[in-house]
């Protein structure tokens, strides 16, 4: 078609997290009919790549760059023009900077989104009031302070869970076998939302005026956009909503 | 990857129909970690697609098997192995047969699974005591007796809707633009739901023991397993197990 601005989506980060995102774009598309809904190729392939947080934290020496910018190559030669990658701890700089790099030369016309910038994009336009921002997130991006950093760069205040509620309670709720988000997504199990809610309370304790899901599984588990009055803030909903905003602005739901 | 069997999801017909099998395939997989699910990828490029019940009526002259397939030899190209179309209309042989042939030139080795017949199978699996089959379905279904000739195929008793129940709510219910699914999907509106419960109700008292859910949009409105009592089936699901089936067995989950 000419002219089509098919979006790209690196999925299976996790496999679940890929699909919220497709939904998440049709969800935010003015659409009466197929025909209005944007092109969208998503490729989710999670067994070619390594686990983020291993990586991160040294237990691994692969890089799971490789994988990923074999998939946005992948989306390239489709015709995207524009890409997502639906988890939050694939843009660590280690990760997120190689797979640029590759990009560079093999698909320099695809513009991979960053989701980290996305979403402090969203919550400054969207909770400007909000300036002490609590961090739900991995293991892998805890230690390597991913948010913390890029919040700290925007002049916002980043608050991070004790390492002692990021170990036991944020990091098993998203890779525990037995309760865990990446094991357990339909249904979300009751222990992984009540470990969430919990570990909201302890950053609102600190003075969180909002908490940011920064992994792709915890909006799942945790859809509603507010917690006792305290925003939750999805960067999903916001890497979707940029990607429509990069191709089909006209069609971007007003929230 | 070696041996990685990629399935291939010939999307947007309409868009949240692909979604719902791509999250039918995770959904009904064997997983404890990400690295655990399928290889998918979903081109949902719903703009390229003519619509397919406007060809079977007459009402136009493009036949959508040029984009369906296009979108199908992308696949192959991607790495796809096996593919399905959550679209029960574009099953109907006019356009169908078409793709099938275009495959059989550009694409031989991938093999798009045919989802009514995918849909029969299941039934005679799952709902083997029943003989008599309501079906809901499109305006372009339901005059091409796309489901009624495979029920009968097959020896089972297909029981359509009366015209005017197709019509005026059947039909509408998928199309209309101030309350239909293709226009409504999130949420369903009221009156979408309410209208297939009373088709439900119609093709029960003509005798049906079960209903198929014969538009990919259904199962969105209606996900219920039963309707007091009447078992409703889900093609989609059928299409899900069928891929999984075809491409890592041991990892379909029992029902």
């Amino acid at each position: 078609m000419e002219n089509e601005k098919i979006i790209g989506v690196v999925g299976g980060m996790g496999p679940y997290a890929g699909l919220d995102l497709v939904r998440k774009i049709f969800d935010h598309t003015e659409a009466g009919a197929d025909a209005d809904h944007l092109p969208v190729a998503l490729l989710s392939y999670p067994a070619r790549v390594p686990d983020r947080t291993a990586f991160l934290l040294g237990r691994s020496d692969e890089n799971p760059a490789e994988a990923i910018a074999a998939m946005a190559v992948a989306l390239d030669r489709l015709g995207a023009v524009v890409a997502g990658m639906p988890c939050n701890t694939a843009h660590a700089p280690r990760i997120f900077d190689a797979v640029l790099a590759r990009l560079r030369e093999e698909a320099p016309r695809l513009r991979l989104l960053n989701m980290i910038d996305e979403t402090i994009r969203f919550l400054r336009e969207e909770h400007g009031n909000c300036t002490r921002i609590g961090v739900l997130a991995t293991l892998g991006a805890y230690r390597t302070r991913l948010h913390a950093d890029a919040l700290e760069a925007a002049g916002l205040e980043a608050i991070l869970p004790d390492e002692n509620v990021q170990e036991t309670i944020v990091h098993r709720t998203i890779y525990d076998p037995s309760y865990g988000l990446k094991a357990h997504m339909n249904p979300v199990s009751m222990i992984a939302r009540q470990s969430l809610v919990s570990a909201v309370e302890h950053l609102r304790e600190q003075g969180a005026e909002a908490v940011l899901l920064a992994c792709t599984e915890l909006p799942l588990a945790l859809p509603e956009p507010e917690l006792d009055g305290t925003p939750l803030i999805d960067p999903t909903l916001a890497l979707a909503r940029a990607l429509i905003r990069e191709t089909y602005p006209e069609k971007l739901k007003p929230l």
